[in-house]
Order: structure tokens, then sequence, then C-alpha cells
């Protein structure tokens, strides 16, 4: 328990509403979306720039180590409470501080729920581009902490390609302005892009400055069903040969099509398919049929078994019926989903997956897998009862083969959920020791009594 | 001179013929195109990843400055030597490692010609977007010290955004692998874009991954003649408020017109014309068209006096003859051209070129404007009689005040040149003291004796 002298400290910076230690509150922060908790010491709601840059120097007179948070929604436990820290929730920063639409840019704090800036930029024919799965709850801050993503990304990039400038804290209580306004910056290092996916160790964002671009007139999307994962994936690279970028390109493995089959959501879904693409194309209400038919022919070839468009709102949505179904179909199989981000280069998706359907077999474990497959990205998920202490090992040694087949085929660790507390001790599997040993250093010059999101990012 | 047992040095690891501290290499390497100059004490030219570790231990046994160079044709004094240090030219570096178009990437070592690189992608319908102005001689190591762009950075971004993975080395002498081979990435800090625009003070990139996008099937060309400097920003402000993104949107204020007229390179524009705009769209053959015509629409407006479009290769060279005569135009005001490559929102744009001609009138120096209008970008030149002591005094005076207005207006000092030698006294007008210490702290953890590139980016 903090003291209640230091607690008063953080209470007469705050107001006592904001600054609270009671059981309620601690236990209310104690996990983010990952199986395990931490309860922390005591839950800080700031409220401004100026009250983070005081509770930060406050921390450091008292050497209290920090936590922050934007919703909690991070599965990799960015958000989990170090033990012995106090959580920085923003929740309270949730002010749009300027939206400049003819400059295509807008101005948040950390708390501002992602899909409201989209909608928002929407309201002047723009777009937020980074959509991850959890837009309608989770907040910007966590986004520029992972560097999140979400299928457009394989045409827009991720949130690190949307940020344009940020006003920070660092973990020494230094206020720092980074980037700038314009659209082309060669001034001052890139301070912007190290702090995006730098998981709050490095400095507590208090602003970001998000660049928009124009929101496309149209979208169209096609369910693409194959007799198998290798014709999918041979599909995948087809697309990526050819010209037209997908605003998505979502891939589903015989696992997942099984599942949801067993879950009954799988209502018009020809027979035969083992795997499913879901594309789709956005722009000029003119240009997407071309599109469209660019890619149809890109996706055809080999196992494919049908092509369906949906150019409508509700064809769209027919379309999506069966991967909605997924996430709970997936739940269907065991509890605990144990969610693995990996990412590999578009030519060596056929081999992970392959390679994942024969440890799923090897270690007995439901292993399934979907993602972003036009950025090579997967999510693949290692279904386990938790109580279960010999299926859990199993898992571990699956999740342990995963990472290294991924290595194998020059991948990296984390596409878009980042590295967390869950995943830091596979860093040295992909990061050479000297730049490790630089990534500390950078740890250590802008968090010198390392304050900041203890435990998390870095390996020990 | 280098004391000859230290030379022998580097000439027992690079070969005598690439270790050369005689009298007529050292000159050839003493400037780059700002107009001082400053003679090396050494030339190495390394041929691997390998040399240039082995270089800069040897370097830092010996306490040896380096100023590493790519073609010298930077513009603020990034190539030019340091006083007492030895040039590292990555002139021998010129090899692609890798070229792999289904996964949409390159790899190429630091001294690979700019346009080289757009040529390889194109034989594979491919494009590397970024294109500076000296695409034909510039080398990539150059590019990416300095985050070149270029009038594609409009629609496509910068060099920054178009790099997945860099070799390099530290000036500590560490040899680090940062990034990855994958389209999205959360694992590490980004040190990637970290390096990138760091003008060769924190590391020597040895290795670049880059990213690679799909070639456009066919560009057209718009020249919009308008009657004076207002209207045309007026109309940049248009284009870049709809939906299309141009692939190129150049801007030439009064003063080049004038000076295109007095060089006799105006013929084809019309009666009036005092300002222009150069304009492109790119894209799939058959919606090219739907951008121009969308285009038109937000060029047309108060003070047009003409818009011609042209969709075949002599339309367009047709359309850029003015646009080309402008540099050998300029050089007729006066011998030298003092380049202040200077980026504002583009809704500050009319301001920035208002001011601009006032204070060319206040210091009697002729200013002469234009650049990539759509980011902001402007190249204001400076003309004036180097051995004119008076005019040169005039022309710091106005190029003090031209950094102040950028800095009124919410600009950066560089968008795309960089800092070099020539700027970085201007840094703390823009960077706050805090974050340019954070900076500072940042060369120290990669550079910790300071032998990369001093007295270059950062102010003393």
């Amino acid at each position: 328990m903090l003291a209640p002298e230091i607690l008063a400290e953080f209470a007469a910076l705050l107001g006592p509403e904001r600054a609270r230690a009671d059981a309620d509150t601690r236990a209310l922060y104690a996990r983010d979306e990952t199986p395990r908790s931490c309860t922390p010491e005591a839950v800080l709601f700031p409220a401004s720039h100026d009250e983070v840059a005081g509770l930060v120097r406050l921390a450091l007179r008292h050497k209290l180590p920090l936590t922050p948070r934007g919703a909690g929604s991070g599965n990799v436990g960015g958000a989990l409470p170090a033990p012995g820290s106090l959580v920085v929730s923003f929740e309270c920063m949730n002010r749009v501080l300027e939206f400049d639409p003819d400059n295509r840019l807008v101005v948040v704090e950390p708390g501002v729920v992602t899909d409201d800036i989209d909608r928002l930029a929407r309201s002047k024919g723009l777009m937020y581009a980074p959509d991850p799965g959890s837009g309608a709850y989770c907040r910007i801050g966590g986004n520029l902490a992972m560097n999140a993503a979400g299928p457009r990304a394989v045409k827009y990039g991720a949130t690190r390609d949307h940020v344009l400038a940020l006003r920070a804290v660092t973990g020494a209580g230094r206020e720092i302005r980074t980037g700038s306004r314009t659209t082309k910056y060669a001034t001052g290092y890139d301070l912007t892009r190290l702090l995006v996916g730098s998981e709050g160790t490095l400095a507590l964002i208090t602003e970001a400055t998000l660049r928009l671009v124009p929101a496309p007139e149209r979208i169209a999307n096609l369910r693409v069903c194959y007799a198998g994962n290798r014709a999918a994936c041979e599909a995948i690279i087809r697309v990526m040969r050819q010209a037209v970028v997908p605003s998505a390109l979502e891939f589903m493995d015989r696992r997942s099509i099984e599942a949801i089959r067993a879950y009954g959501g799988a209502e018009g879904l020809p027979e035969g398919t083992r795997a499913v693409l879901m594309v789709a194309a956005d722009g000029a209400h003119d240009d997407v049929p071309r599109q469209i038919a660019a890619l149809e022919k890109a996706l055809a070839g080999e196992g494919l078994i049908e092509i369906q468009s949906g150019f409508t709102e509700e064809e769209i949505a027919r379309l999506w019926t069966a991967r909605k179904s997924l996430s709970m179909a997936v739940k269907k199989i065991a509890p605990l989903k144990i969610n693995e981000d990996v990412v590999v280069p578009v030519t060596r998706l056929a081999e992970l997956v392959e390679a994942i359907d024969a440890m799923g077999r090897r270690h007995r474990v439901p292993l399934v897998a979907f993602g972003h497959a036009g950025n090579g990205n997967l999510h693949v998920n290692i279904m386990v009862h938790q109580d279960d202490a010999e299926e859990m090992e199993r898992a571990r040694a699956c999740r342990r083969e995963l990472v290294e087949t991924v290595m194998r085929l020059a991948g990296s660790l984390s596409g878009e959920h980042g590295i967390g507390s869950e995943k830091r001790g596979f860093l040295p599997l992909e990061i050479e020791a000297d730049t490790l040993a630089l990534m500390r250093a950078l740890k250590q010059t802008f968090d010198p009594q390392g304050i900041l999101n203890p435990g998390k990012k870095l390996p020990d």
C-alpha cells in the first residue's frame, strides 16, 4: 500500500478524486486482456499535460514505478501493473485539442477513443487510417504505445505512419515536443516514431498530432473461398504481386473455418471450403469496380472454390457473417485464448501456416490462425484450459516453437500487438545482443531511474 | 596531415587504394554543394559492412572524427569535412544485395545511386517512390542521412517512409540491425526511422532494406497559370482539401516566372502569368483521367489564367519546359544561390510567400521561391554575389528573417535537405531546450566520443 502521505501528495496535485488507492479502484485496474493480474498501489487519473509532468516528478522523487494505461485492451500485458507500481490511466485526457481538416491533421490527448478520431475526420471527408479491431473502445494512447494497426494497414500503414508530432514527458520528468505539424520534416532527430511503439517505457505521451487522409468514397468486399491453406496463401502472393493494393486482405485458416462450422456460423460457405480470404478495395466511386476486377483476377487460381463480391452495405455485411462469428466460435474450443501476433514476409506465409498446422498436431493443442495476411501478419490463437497444467505446458512449448519458426522465416515477434510483459523473453531470438544493448541504453537515456512501465518491452 | 603510421593502419584494413591521403584526393573531397570547403586528412573508401565496422574502431582508437559522404550533392554541408576529419566515402559500397519483388523490397548498400534503385524496381512493375531532384547522381546513403524527398512525397512520403530495416555501425563501433523485412513491426524500438534523417551523426548505415510500391501505369500533368502568388496558394489549399492526392504539386512564384521570362524560357506561358503550379496525377490507366478532372476542378478559381493538360510524353515534356529552365534562369540573377529549404502547413503557404516577397524588398536581395507546395515545402533561393560583403550581410539578415517567419507560421527549418553545418545554429528557434538536450543525450548514447560527423545537425 502506498504511504498515505505520498498519496496525499498525488491528491494535492490531481485532486482526491483522481488519485485513488481504495481497494475497489485498485482491483479495477489490476489487469488488461492477458490472463494475469497484479494490483497496483494506486491509480492516478491526470487530466492535462501539466498534471502528467507533475506526477512523473513526484514519482521520481519517491522512486515509484508507473504503469501507463489506455483502455487496458492490449493482450501482451503492456498495461499490466508492475508490482508496486502506480497505474497512470489516461481516460480523463480525452479531449480533441484541435481539428484542422485543411492541413489534414488532428491534435488529440491520449485518452481519446480511436474510432472517435476517425468519426471526426469523416465529418470533413477525411479518415484516420489505422483501424485496430478494438477501435470502438481502445484509446489512441495505447495505439501509439503499441504501434497498433489493423486490416487497413496493408494499404495505409500502421499508427507510426500517421503521427506527425508528439508532446510527452520522459522518465526524467522532462517535457518534450517532437516532430512538426508539417507533412515533411528533416530537422531534428525523429523522436516521434521512436516514441510510437515504445510501449510507455521511454516517455508518457500527452498530446499527439495525427495525420489524416482523404476518406474513400466507397468500399467493396470480396469473400474468397479456397480448398486449403496453401491455395489461399498462393493467392495472397498473387494479390501482392499486382498493382492494386487492397484496403484489407484477411486470411482465415482451415482451423478457423472448422471452428466457424462447429459454431454454426458457416452458413453460405460452399462445401469444401478450408480457407477464406476477405478482401477489400476502396477509393473513388467509379474506380472501385476496376480495383475489384483486378483483385478477382489475382485471387483466381488453383484451389479457388468461390468468389463473392459485395458492393452495397447489405452485401458486405452478408459476406462478413462467417468472419464475424469467428471470435465467438474460437471461444467454444477452449476457455483461454493465447493470442500470438506474429509477422513474416508475405512469400513465407504458406510455410508459416503449414508449420502452424504441424506444430498444433505435434503438441496436441488447437491452433487457430487468421489475420492481416497482406502484411504477412497472423494472429495465432492457442486454445487452452488454464487449469490443465499439462496442456498449458504443451501450449508453452508450442508457442516457443511458433516463435522459432517465425524467426527462421525472417519474420518478427510482433506485427501490431507489441511485446509487453508476455513476449519480452523472446526478444533476444530476434534482436542481436549489441542492438539490444543499444535499446537498453536508449531506455536509460529517456528514463534513467527506470520508473516508466518497468518489466515491459525489453528483457531483463 | 594524418600520421603515416595511422594511414598505414587504415591501408592495412582497406588496401592502399582505398585509404588515401594524397593532396589530389583530399582536395576532391573537400566540399559538397555548399560554397564552403575544408580539406580532410584522408579519404577512406570502404567496400563492405565489415570494413566500415573496422574503420570506425580504428577511428575510435585514434580519436579521429569521420565525415560520411554519399555523392556530396547535399546543400547544407552535411558532407562538408569537419576540420581534422577523415572522409568516409561510400561510393565503393554500391551493390544491390537483394531484390525481392514479391515482398516488394530491395536491400542495398549506401553507395547505390537513387535512380538505379527505381530503375531496378520498375523492371518488375514496382517503384522506389522518393524522387529527390538529384536522383540521377545522389546516393541512397545520403538520402537516408537527410530523409530526402522530392515532388512525389506529397502522395508517397519521404525516404523515412520507405525504409524497413537497416544495418549500421554506431559511433561506439557497435554493429546493429534495426527493423525487420516485414511491412509491419511492433517488436523493438524503432531505431530505423531514428537513423533516417540523423545525418550520419549516430551511426554509419551499411545496408538498407527499402520498401517498394506498385509503379503507376500512367502519369499525367497539368500546368496551371495564375495571375499572382496568392491565387496559386489558394488553389493549393483547394487541391489538398479534396480527395485526389496529386503525385506532384509544384509551385513557382512570381520571381521564378520573372527569372524564366528574363532567361527566355517562358515561351508558351500566357501573358499575365505571375505564378505557376505543376500538378501530376498517377495511377491506373483508366483512372488517371478521373483524377485529372478532379484536380482541374480544384485548381480552377479566382486568378486562374490557364490550365493545360498533358497525357503523352511529348505533351508532358512541353508543359515542363518553363519549369526545367528555372534552374539556369535563376543562376543568371547572381552567381551564388543560398538555397533555403523550409516547410510550413499548407494553409500558411500564402502568408509565407507574401512574407518572402516583402523581406526580399526590405533587404534588397532577389528571392526566388519554388518547390513542393503540396507538402508546404518551399525552396527559397537567395541570389547573391559572394564577394559583395555588404550584400552578403543583407542576405544573412534576410535568411534570419525567413527562418523566424517560418517559425511564426508553425513550420519547420527543413523539409527535405536537412540541417548539416549550415542551419544548425537555427535549431534552438524550433526545438525547445529540453528536447534538444534529449537529442544531445541520444547522440552521446550512439556516439560517446563524438567521432561521427561532428559539427552537423545539432548546435554546439
